[in-house]
């Protein structure tokens, strides 16, 4: 093996994992959340979610071992755990567990659970969508983890937090609150925090600060994508809480990324075609967080799986865009 | 290019469209909401939506326009272009954002949003149909339309008109009202009208006219699935006002022109095959229309899209059936 | 033809059925409710539910022979009418419809309709998931049963019993009730009985000896998963009466069965994987039924759908497993 500006790199990648190729797994686990095939980007996501809740930090590393543990030992490909495909929704999912559940010992033991069910998720998904060539993205994390937001309506041990949304009817929103310079800023990089559920905009430079190590055009996405998604949120009238609060930021800084400078070769039709997407961001979040409401369930990174999978899904059809491998 | 009985005939189908060339394919768009690819139909169509609303006939042009060009621009095979492929879920989008959302100036520039939209929709969903041969029908519109509707919860610039249902738990519902002649006539006419979201008896008799030009199968069609869709209504307890407005025609009408005359090679087995879904369709519209009451929204054309693929991915199964080409 | 351990066998599979023939595949359709093509078998199924409730194996038998004789009106393949495959859907509709609805004549005629709607979605769902050699199982049962319990809110003849559960927003569930032996015993039988949504231990036992008849193995699975859906959930915190009627189970016996005995080679690996499954079962049981709250709808066998489903779709990325052809 060898040290490579991405991490580890290893002369033949289907063979056994060692502890240090384990923990370069790992860390990539954490830098594919944003699409990123980096372990040292992976660590910086880490150190930022530490800044803000090292429990989290704890949990998230706990949720990434365990589901590329399960991958290893259910047999999946070595190459695809290697690059850290079966660790990012095992982090996710484990995040978000203890931020929408109360962290008794019954929710530790969800988030291993949960963690191992996002690799067999995932594997699932991935089968599903091979048939277009369509990548699985965040929706193994989705659909885990809402099944346990749910399951809380009927196994009493299972105890949500106050951040859980109650199940509730939409109705139409008023404009809420005068948005102001700290609204932008703030807005800005909690946007990118938000990516791993979290609401600091330290967090938020510290996630950009491990993108644009791995990728200088990573960087410049992730913050487009938080500056349109909170854009177009105002001017649509969204409510000043929760565009300081990144709330319109972090899918858009997903699809940003995803359809930037990941799926397809940059350039100029590409990016035109990426602000198509970003447009339909702000819009296609607020109607997932709203069909969510009567479930008491948040949107999560829906939002961001449902447009890349539209705008990956029509390309084909469009004889202007060429599609790159996927990541 | 040449003048046939469906419009304009085009000698290189995949050369660039000239303005008239545009115009005929935006028509078609019109004409394709109810499957029939005919320029001429589309106009009548048009026109009978004018008769009841000039403001929404303008609204369905400019997006069926806004729906065809973004299909040009992105480089769409220009054959299905021409043939209004990519201009009726356009139309449609249109008339449903006029329809359900306060005409503000921003409502506007959404209906040339959810147009382009619709485009990558069409597309989109295409691809992932293409594995079995399946047609998008109007999915990308409802797909479209309902994000919009949905996110009047969180953006509050986005304002819905009365028509939009408010969100509501669904519950069992009485007989209410009684049935007479004029809510049979009535019905039978809105029905057909209603596929654009008009309720006109003139409008309906108007569409009847298109219809028939291209057609008589489709014209006739149209008439029984309209009556029946009214009938096993009635018989099964459903509101007077909502058969009178034709809400129960609709998707009826679409699913006996689909299966009765344009997926299908019209026989005696094709008739019989499509009696089976009129008869499943007020129930699906029911409960369709009922699983969309949480979230406030309308079912528009969804029960057709489901009937139909549901019958058209069943056919390979019957030996009795021969699919023809799609349209 | 000839007297098999598993029924009638047919020197030529695909030709007309004869009268004992049809009966034949109507046993099977019973038995294939879980998963069982044996005639045998089927029969004591059908007993089980006479025992508890005649009226109901009356209808269930009027359901399967339903749903079979569309399945040859329509030119199914008769090798799949034969070993049942065209049955339990119907039959599982019949009972289901008796049960949520009033015994109306139109709920009978409905009974009828859903019965011969099973065919087409399930003709439609087979070919749907074809391209991943994916079984249907009884997911068409689950959506014609919906369209129907939904549409009581639109169709005033159409009315619900007081076991439909009526619509509400969930909220988060309180430890209710004391497990105790009694609720472990009846909870175990009722579980198997409830896959017939029948409440009795003794028709519990019944399906138990139909399954032992077909598969020693399966009748292991069966009381397997019953008991692990019952301690899992009981463990978590589920209402003590939920666990009593074996509310826990019936999904969780149906996942046991496919994966431990249908669908994979039967060994420890197997073993391992049906374990991981049933530990997510009783999470996604409880997801399912909180989802379908808002609508008021019971969760019906679709728990069993989705985590069958889930493992099948994941099963080719892991080299530790194999698969076996399906039932």
């Amino acid at each position: 093996m060898q040290l490579t500006s991405t991490g580890l790199k290893f002369p033949d990648p289907g063979a056994p994992l060692s502890t240090v190729g384990f923990a370069d797994a790992v860390l990539r686990g954490f830098g594919q959340v944003m699409l990123q095939n980096n372990s040292y980007t992976g660590l910086l996501f880490l150190l930022g979610i530490a800044y803000n809740l090292p429990v989290l930090a704890l949990a998230a590393l706990l949720g990434t071992a365990t589901s590329t543990a399960a991958a290893l030992l259910l047999g999946v490909d070595r190459t695809l755990v290697r690059d850290g495909l079966f660790g990012f929704n095992g982090a996710l999912a484990a995040i978000a567990l203890l931020v929408f559940l109360q962290p008794t010992p019954l929710a530790w033991a969800c988030v291993l659970i949960a963690a191992a069910r996002s690799t067999i998720a995932m594997a699932a998904l991935s089968e599903f969508s091979k048939v277009w060539s369509m990548p699985a993205l965040t929706a193994p994390f989705v659909l885990v983890s809402w099944c346990f937001f749910l399951a809380t309506a009927r196994l009493g041990r299972l105890i949500p937090t106050g951040v859980l949304p109650a199940a509730n009817l939409p109705k139409a929103a008023a404009v809420e609150g005068i948005v102001n310079a700290s609204t932008v800023i703030d807005g800005l990089f909690n946007g990118v925090a938000q990516v791993f559920f979290q609401e600091s905009a330290v967090t938020g430079v510290l996630f950009l600060l491990g993108l644009f190590l791995s990728s200088r055009l990573a960087g410049v996405a992730a913050l487009t994508g938080s500056f349109t998604g909170l854009l177009i949120a105002w001017g649509m009238g969204a409510s000043e809480t929760s565009i300081h609060a990144g709330l319109f930021g972090f899918n858009s800084v997903l699809v940003a990324i995803a359809l930037g400078c990941v799926f397809f070769a940059p350039g100029r039709v590409t990016t035109a075609y990426t602000f198509l997407a970003l447009i339909a961001t702000p819009v296609v979040t607020s109607a997932i967080s709203a069909a969510a409401q009567p479930f008491g369930l948040p949107g999560l990174t829906l939002p961001f799986v449902v447009v890349t999978w539209l705008f990956l899904w029509a390309a084909p059809a469009f004889s202007q865009l060429r599609k790159e491998g996927t990541s």
